[in-house]
C-alpha cells in the first residue's frame, strides 16, 4: 500500500513537472495579474486617462519577475517582448479585464470560485518561475547560492519587488514603503521556494526536483486558497519569523536620548545627537523616519566614508 | 517624366541613406537638446551651482537614446562614452549653451530661423536613431516585432522616456506625469516610426529602407516646422488618435460609488469599497490618484497575488 | 642615499601593490561603511522595523561600487553575491555592528583611534577599487578614456552615487539632493583617482601603476585622517575647484527677469517668461528649484525636442 502511495506521489511529481503552463496556466497567471492591478488605486483612472500606460503597468505585473531577473543577470530586460504569443495573451488578458463590454470579463473572473481556480492556476506557475530563475541562475554561477537565491526570488517575485517602479508609471509615488521593508504574502512564499529550490539545486537538500516542486506547488495552492476562503491575512511564516526577530533581532538598546550625547564620544559637541535613532528598549514604532538631521558639515564631512 | 520623377525620388532616398550624421547634423541635434534643457525650469540655477550636474543632464539629453536602448538590450549603458569624439563635441554644445560669453551662443541659436534650420537637421537625426535601434534588435531577435518596436522607440526618444530620472538628477522629482501617460509629440512620432520600420524590417510594410527613410524624415522635418511657425501643439495624431481611443478605450462604466458594495461580493463586508475606482459614465478626470486606500489587511493580503 | 631612498619607495610601491585585500582591508571597508549606514538618520528605526531592508541597505553600501560599475558595464550587478565568502564577512559585520550584545561592536570600533585605523584601511581599498574599474572598463572599450572615468569612478563611489535608491530602500526619499548636484569628499577623490589611473591606463600620465597606487593611496589616508582629526570638512579641493568655476562657470547673467519678455523673442507673447531661471549677476541662490512653469502648450510643444 505504501509502496503503491509512494508510486503514485512519485508519478503526480513527474506529472507536475512536465506540466505547460501555456496556454491555461498562463492566461490565469495574466488574468489575476490584470485583476490585481485593476484593484489598485487609481488604476481605472489611468485606464480611460492613458490606456498605453495601463498596458504597460500590466505588462509590468505580468512579466515584472522575468523582467527584473533579467536586469539582475545581465539579460536584456526586454527580452519577454520576444515572445509574442505570450505578450499578444497578456495584451488580450488586459483588454478584456479593463474595458470588456458590460465588464463581463472582470465580472464573471471576481466571482469567488472563478477566483479561486485563477489563483490556484497562478500559484502553480509561481513554482515555474522560482524554478527557472534559479536554474537560469546556475547556468552562470555554478556554485553560487545567492545568486540562485536572489534571480529565483526576483523572477518569481519581480512584479512585487518593482511595485515602487511600476506605480511611476502610473503617476503614483510612495517611497515610504516597499516590499523589502513590509514583505508581502506572495514575496514572502517566493523568496521561501527560491531557497529551497537553490539549496535542492546544490544538492544540500536531498530531494529530486520534481518532488520539491510538487511539495512546494501544494504548500503554496493550499495556503493561498485557505486564505482566500477565510479572508485571513495570517501568513503560516508569522510564528516563524516572531521567533527568529526576538532571537536574532530583538536586542534592547543600550542607551536612551537623554543618555546619548555623553556616550556618543566621537561627536563633535557642536552637533547634536541624532535623537530619532535612539527608542526605549522594547518600543517598536512602525513609521519610517524622513526627517533631516541637521547638516553638522564639520563632523559629518570627516565621517562620510562612501 | 513620372519615370523621371520616381528616378529622382528614388537618388533622393539613396542620398538621404547614404548622409553621415556626424558632424553637421550631430551638432545640430546637440545643440537643440542642450537649448531645450536650458529652457526647463530651474536648469540655469543648475549651471550655477552645479556644473557636474548640469553637464550630466545635458548628456543624458543628447545620448539619452543610446542609454536607453542599451539599458534595454543589455548592452552597456556607458557606450555613448565610447565615443569620444560625439563626446566632446556634445560637451562643447554644453558649454557654449550655458557659459558662453554674452550669451552668444544661446541668444544666436534661439532666433527662429537659425532654430528652424537646426530643429529640421535635429529631426533628420531621429530617423537615423530609430532606425539604428530597429536594426540592433534585429540582430538579437531576428523576428521580434515588439522588441524592434521598443528598442527604437527607446533608441529615437530616450531622453523624453527617461526624464523623470534625468530631472532627478537636476533635484527635480515630479512622479504625478511622464511619458506614457502623457505622451508629447516626439515621443509619438517616434513611436510611429519604430512601428513603420519594424513593419518594413520583418517585411510586413512593402518599402525599400530608404524609401521608407525619405517619407517618414520628410513628414517629421514637415510637421515639426509647421508647429513652429504656427505655435501650434495640435500634432497630426490627433484626429487618429481620438478615434482609436473611442473606439476602443470608451466603455461606460457599468456601476457607480453607491451600488459599488453591493456588486463587489468578493470583498469583505468590513473593508469598504474603493470609491475612486469607479466615476459616473462619461465623467474624465485628468488627476492622477495618488491617495491610499485604507489598509483593509485580511482581503487585501488574500487578494495580494505579485 | 637618494637611490636607496627611491629604492625603498619602489619596493614599498610594489608591496602596496601586491598587498591582498581579503580578509583585514575587505573587513575593515565593510565595519565602517556599516556603521556610517548607522549612523544615517532613521536607520536604527529600520533595523528594528525591517532586518531584510536593513541588511539590503547594508550590502549596498559594502558592494555599492561593484553593483554600479556592473550596471553601467551591462555586467550582472548581481555578481557581488556570487562571492560567498565576501557576503557572509559583510552580513556578519552588519549583524555584529547592528545587533550585537550590549552594542559592543559599534562602540568599540567608534572609539576615534580605532575608527581612525578602519577608515584608513578603508581608504586603502578605495585605490583598489578605482584600479579595479578602471582596468575592467579598459578590457572592453581598450582606448575609451571617458568609459574608464566612469567605470573606475563608479566602482570607487559606487555607493555614494547610488544614496538616492539605497535610501529608498529604508523607505527616505530625498531628491533635491544627490551626489553629482552635492558631490561629497569621497566621491570628488575617488573621481580624482579615477581621471588619474585612465590617464595612466592610457598612457597620458609617465607613471607605473604600482608608483601611482602608493602616490594616491597616501594622498587619500592621510587627508582623511586630517579631516577626521581635526573634525574638518574643508577638502583640499576647494580651492582649485574654487579657481576652475571663477574661470569657466561664473558668468555674469546678460538680462534680469524686467528684460525677459522683450529678449526672448521666440516665445509666444501669450507664454510668461520663465522667472526662475534668470538672477541678477553674481547671485548665487543654493536652492534647487521645483516649482512647476505653468504649461504653455503652444510654444511647449513646438519647443518640445526630446
Amino acid at each position: 500500500m505504501d509502496l503503491l502511495g509512494l508510486g503514485t506521489v512519485k508519478q503526480l511529481a513527474e506529472g507536475l513537472a512536465g506540466l505547460p503552463m501555456f496556454p491555461y496556466f498562463d492566461t490565469a497567471h495574466y488574468i489575476v495579474s490584470v485583476m490585481a492591478l485593476r484593484e489598485q488605486p487609481g488604476a481605472l483612472e489611468v485606464s480611460r486617462r492613458s490606456p498605453f500606460a495601463c498596458w504597460f503597468s500590466s505588462m509590468l505585473y505580468c512579466f515584472g519577475g522575468a523582467v527584473l531577473s533579467g536586469i539582475i543577470l545581465a539579460e536584456a530586460p526586454v527580452a519577454p517582448l520576444a515572445n509574442s504569443t505570450n505578450v499578444l495573451l497578456a495584451s488580450l488578458m488586459w483588454y478584456l479585464v479593463f474595458y470588456c463590454p458590460l465588464d463581463a470579463v472582470y465580472s464573471c473572473a471576481a466571482v469567488l470560485p472563478v477566483r479561486l481556480v485563477l489563483t490556484g492556476m497562478k500559484e502553480v506557475t509561481r513554482t515555474w518561475k522560482v524554478l527557472g530563475g534559479v536554474t537560469q541562475a546556475s547556468k552562470k554561477y555554478e556554485n553560487g547560492l545567492f545568486v540562485m537565491i536572489a534571480v529565483g526570488w526576483a523572477k518569481g517575485a519581480g512584479g512585487g519587488l518593482i511595485s515602487n517602479f511600476e506605480q511611476l508609471v502610473r503617476g503614483i509615488w510612495k517611497p515610504e514603503t516597499n516590499e523589502l521593508l513590509k514583505m508581502s504574502y506572495p514575496t514572502k512564499v517566493t523568496l521561501m521556494g527560491a531557497v529551497l529550490f537553490s539549496l535542492q539545486q546544490c544538492r544540500y537538500l536531498p530531494l529530486r526536483t520534481p518532488d520539491l516542486m510538487l511539495i512546494y506547488t501544494v504548500f503554496i495552492v493550499v495556503n493561498k486558497t485557505r486564505m482566500m476562503l477565510l479572508g485571513s491575512s495570517s501568513s503560516p511564516f508569522d510564528t516563524v519569523e516572531s521567533a527568529l526577530y526576538q532571537t536574532l533581532f530583538a536586542r534592547p538598546l543600550t542607551y536612551s536620548p537623554l543618555t546619548n550625547q555623553s556616550q556618543s564620544s566621537t561627536r563633535t559637541p557642536s552637533c547634536p545627537a541624532k535623537p530619532d535613532s535612539k527608542s526605549a528598549p522594547g518600543v517598536s514604532n512602525g513609521l519610517p523616519q524622513t526627517e533631516d538631521q541637521p547638516d553638522c558639515s564639520e563632523s559629518e564631512s570627516s565621517k562620510k566614508t562612501n
